[in-house]
C-alpha cells in the first residue's frame, strides 16, 4: 500500500540508538518509571541516558545533554518537566534526531498558557524537521527492538495486534488484559496531544506494517475532515480496523472535550462514518481484547450461519439466543448431519442445532461431533461449549472432617481426572479443523482467565468465559466478511 | 409473608437424618460423587448411606435398604439407574420419608417411555405423600446443613442468595463463578423435571427463607397459568427476584423444547409479564452473578443519578457513554460540589461529572473526592474508577539483561509499592460510605478475579473489572427501586 501521510515512521518505532532525557527517580518519577521499563524490556538497540546532574541512572552511564552522545540518533524521549521541552527541542534539532517521543504533560491539556507552550514546541519541531509523539503521551511500545517505553508497568506480550490510542489510560489497560489473555502487541502508541503525529499517521504507518495484522484504536473524537475515513477505507479492504469509540453521548462527548479535546460529533454521525469505513465498531472496552484475539489469530467466517455444540442443554439454548439476537443465523440440521451425530450420541441427544450432547462426558464423542459440524456445509462458524465438566475440581474449605475422610481425599485426584478433558489434544484437533475447514471454532470453555490463555498462547485457540462474549465477536466478523466482500 | 403453595420445604432443606440410597463408584459414578461431596462439605446431619450389594461407601457403614436405619429419615436422595426409582419410592414410603431428591435420569427427557416411568414415581409418591425434587436433577445445596447434595464437584461460597435452576450445568456454573467472585450462596436447587415439586414452590419458599436475601433463578418456560407471576409480583416487593430467561428467541425456544421440555413462549408476553412481576430479568449469563452480587450485598439506589469518579479520562468518557446510553443520569456538578473539589485537584481537572483526577495518584485524594460526591445530594450511587495504577507490576518475562539490570531489580518493590495504592484502608472506607450514605459505590477497578473477591469477600464492597458491567447492574438496580416504589 502507497503512503498516504508521506511519514515514515521506521526509526521511531525500531530506532537502532535512543536518547532517554530527564530521568531521574527525584525529578521525574515517570521518567524513571519509564527508563525502568525500557531496561526490563532488554532493548536491543543502544540507550543514551541524558542528565546533566547525574553520572548514571538505574547503573547506565548519562550524558550531560544529546549532543555529547558520539553517534547518529534515532529516537529523543523526553520526561522533563514541560518547561524544558523548547530548548531539548532545539538540542535534538541540532543533533538531528527525526523523532521525538514528548512524554512530559502539562501542555495544551491544562489550559491557553499549556497551548501556548505546545505551540512554541510543535513550531520548533517544524523548523527541525523532527517529528513529535505526544506531548502528554503514556509512550511507545514496539516489539522488534524490544522498546517498552511505556509508562504503565507493563511488559505486553508480543503479537500481530497494532494499537493507537488517544487514551494512554486506556491503551495502557488494554495492554495488560491483553496480556492476561494471551493477546500479543505488535506496536502500540498513546497519541496523546497530537500535536504533530496523528491517529492519521498511526494507521497509514499500521496499515504499511507487514508485521501488523489488525489494527486497534481507542478514539475520543475524529475531525470531520481529517481522512482518517478516507484512508481507513483504504485499509480496512486489507487489514481489519477495531475502533472502541468514546463520546457516543452527550455526556461523554462533554467529558471527552475537557479529556483529549477531541470534538466527539454525534454518535449517529460516527456509525455512518465508521460504516463506510468498514471500521469495526467495538462495543465494550471488554470487547477489545476479545475482538483483537479472534481478528488476529482466526479466519473470518465465510457467512453468518453458526452450529453450536454444547454439553449442557441451558448453555445451548442461551447460546441459541445470543445468535439470533445477534442477526446470526442457527440454521436446522439437515438429515445426513442429523443421522451422522446419532450414531455418535445416545439416542435421547437433541437432535437439531444446537446439538445438546446431553451431558455424554469424554472428549472422544466432542471431537467427533466437532468435526462432523465443521464438515457440514451449512454453516460458517462453530461455537463450541464446554460446560462446567471442562473444570477441574476446586473447593473452598480444607477436610475438617472424620477419619474415613482420608480415604476420600485419597479418591480426590481419581475424581479429578475423571472430569479434566484433556485440553492438550482436543486444542490442537480444534486448530487443525479450523487450518482445515477455514472456519472459526469459538470455544466457551466457562472457564478460568489462566484457561483461555494457555488455549491461545499455546494452541493458537480463541475461547471465551461466556458464549455472549463469543457471539459479539462471531457477529462482528460476519458483518467485517460482508463488507470485504462488498464491492469498492 | 403466607405459605401460597401449601408446602414447606424445611426438612428438605434442612434435613437432621439424609438417607443416601444408590452410590457406588462402579454403578453409579455421579451418586458417587454426590456421596463425595456430601462428606467433603461435612453435613451436620446423620448420613446413611443404602446400597444392598456393599458394607461401606467411602468408609461410611452402608445399610441395605432405608427400613434397616433406625431413626426416623428427612430425606432420601436416589442416584441409582432409573428402573430402580419406584421401588425405593414404595420404600420410602413405607419408612415415611417426606421429601426425595431423584437424582436418577433416563426419565421424561429421553421420551415416551421414560416419561411413562416418570408418571409411575410421582403416582407412587403422591400415595405415599412424598415430595419429589426433580428426577433428572444435579442436586440440592443448603448452607445451614452444610448440604452439599450437588453433582458438579463444588463446594458454594455460603451467602444470602438462594437460586432455583431449570438447567442444572447452567446452575452449577453459577455456584462455581460466585466461587470465584466471591458471591455466597444460602440454598441452591436443581429443579430437573419438575415431576412434582416446582419453580413456584422453590419461589414460595425462599420468600419465606429469612436467611434467603434475593432470588436468583434461570428459567426457561413459564406455563402461562402456573401462577408464577401472581407469586412473583408479591414477593418481589420483599426481596428482588432476579431471572436469567433461557428460549428468548424462536431457535433457543425450540432448543429448549428439546432440553427442558419447558414451552419457551415469545419474548414480548414475558417482558410483559416480568415486567409487571416487578422480575429483573437479568441480560447476560455472566450478569447473573454480577447482579447477585450487588443486589445481596448494597443498598438499591434511590434514583437513577450517578456520579463517575476516575482517575483516567478516557475510563470516564467510556463509563458516562455507558450510563446515558443505558437510560442513566450523570447529572453536571453544582458550583458548591465543583468548588470542594477543585480544593483536592490540581487546577486543571475535569471541573465536571465524570470527575476526572487527571492522573493524580494517591488514596488522600482519591477518597476526598468520593466523599464529597457521597454528600452531594444531587446523585444517588457513584462509579467510582481505579485505572491501571491500581493494579500492581506484572511483567512477562525474567530479566535477562546486564549486570546493571541487578539494581533495576533491588528497585522494583520500591517502584511496585508507589503503583499499590492500600486497597484494604480504601475499601473499609468506602464500605463505610456506602453504610452512612445509603447509596451504592460501585467500584471499577479493571484488575483481576482475585481482587474483585478479596474486596466483597473480605469488605463487602462491590467492584467489577469493566465500566459497562458495572453500569448494567445499577442500572438493573434502578429500575428495581422505581418497582418497589410503585403503588402495587
Amino acid at each position: 500500500m502507497e503512503n498516504m501521510s508521506g511519514c515514515d515512521l521506521d526509526r521511531l518505532f525500531n530506532p537502532r540508538t535512543l536518547a532517554f532525557i530527564g530521568a531521574s527517580a527525584s525529578t521525574s518519577k515517570w521518567g524513571f518509571i519509564i527508563l525502568f521499563n525500557i531496561l526490563k524490556g532488554n532493548y536491543k538497540g543502544r540507550l543514551y541516558p541524558v542528565n546533566p546532574r547525574t553520572k548514571a541512572i538505574l547503573g547506565v552511564p548519562c550524558y550531560p545533554s544529546v549532543g555529547d552522545i558520539s553517534e547518529d540518533v534515532d529516537l529523543a524521549i523526553i520526561t522533563t518537566p514541560a518547561k524544558a521541552v523548547p530548548g531539548l527541542i532545539d538540542e535534538c534539532g541540532a543533533k538531528r534526531i527525526p523523532y521525538v517521543i514528548v512524554v512530559s504533560a502539562d501542555f495544551s491539556e491544562t489550559g491557553p498558557e499549556g497551548a501556548r507552550l505546545e505551540h512554541e514546541v510543535t513550531a520548533k519541531a517544524r523548523a527541525h524537521g523532527i517529528r513529535i509523539v505526544g506531548p502528554n503521551t503514556m509512550g511507545v511500545f514496539s516489539s522488534q527492538p524490544h522498546l517498552h517505553a511505556l509508562m504503565p508497568p507493563i511488559m505486553p506480550l508480543h503479537g500481530q495486534v497494532s494499537m493507537f490510542s488517544q487514551s494512554g489510560n486506556l491503551g495502557a489497560q488494554m495492554l495488560m488484559w491483553g496480556f492476561d489473555e494471551g493477546v500479543g502487541f505488535e506496536k502500540f502508541v498513546g497519541i496523546g496531544n497530537e500535536a504533530d503525529l496523528t491517529s492519521i499517521d498511526f494507521l497509514d504507518y499500521f496499515a504499511r506494517d507487514e508485521r501488523t495484522r489488525i489494527i486497534l484504536a481507542y478514539l475520543e473524537g475524529i475531525l470531520p475532515n481529517s481522512g482518517l475515513a478516507t484512508l481507513a477505507r483504504k485499509v480496512s479492504r486489507q487489514k481489519p480496523i477495531l475502533v472502541f469509540k468514546g463520546g457516543r453521548t452527550d455526556v461523554g462527548t462533554k467529558a471527552a472535550a475537557s479529556h483529549s479535546g477531541a470534538m466527539a460529533g454525534s454518535t449517529r454521525v460516527h456509525r455512518a462514518a465508521f460504516h463506510q469505513a468498514g471500521i469495526i465498531e467495538v462495543p465494550t472496552s471488554q470487547g477489545m481484547m476479545d475482538c483483537a484475539k479472534a481478528f488476529a489469530n482466526y479466519p473470518v467466517p465465510r457467512g453468518n450461519r453458526v452450529g453450536i455444540l454444547t454439553r449442557g442443554g441451558g448453555w445451548g439454548v442461551i447460546t441459541a439466543d445470543a445468535c439470533v439476537e445477534s442477526g446470526l443465523e442457527v440454521p436446522p440440521l439437515p438429515d445426513e448431519i442429523e443421522r451422522k451425530i446419532s450414531r455418535i450420541l445416545p439416542p435421547y441427544w437433541s437432535h437439531g442445532n444446537p446439538v445438546d450432547m446431553v451431558a455424554m462426558g469424554g472428549d472422544g464423542p466432542f471431537m467427533a461431533c466437532l468435526e462432523t459440524l465443521a464438515a457440514w456445509d451449512g454453516i460458517d462458524a462453530i461455537l463450541a461449549l464446554g460446560g462446567s465438566g471442562s473444570r477441574a475440581f476446586q473447593y473452598s474449605q480444607e477436610i475438617k472432617g472424620p477419619r474415613e475422610l482420608k480415604f476420600v481425599l485419597a479418591q480426590e485426584e481419581l475424581i479429578a481426572e475423571k472430569f479434566s478433558n484433556a485440553p492438550e489434544s482436543t486444542s490442537v484437533m480444534t486448530r487443525q479443523l479450523v487450518e482445515q475447514t477455514g472456519k472459526p471454532i469459538i470455544a466457551v470453555s466457562l472457564g478460568s482467565a489462566e484457561s483461555h490463555k494457555a488455549a491461545l498462547k499455546d494452541y493458537h485457540m480463541v475461547s471465551y468465559p461466556t458464549p455472549e462474549r463469543a457471539v459479539r465477536v462471531l457477529q462482528l466478523m460476519a458483518s467485517y466478511r460482508r463488507f470485504i466482500e462488498s464491492p469498492e
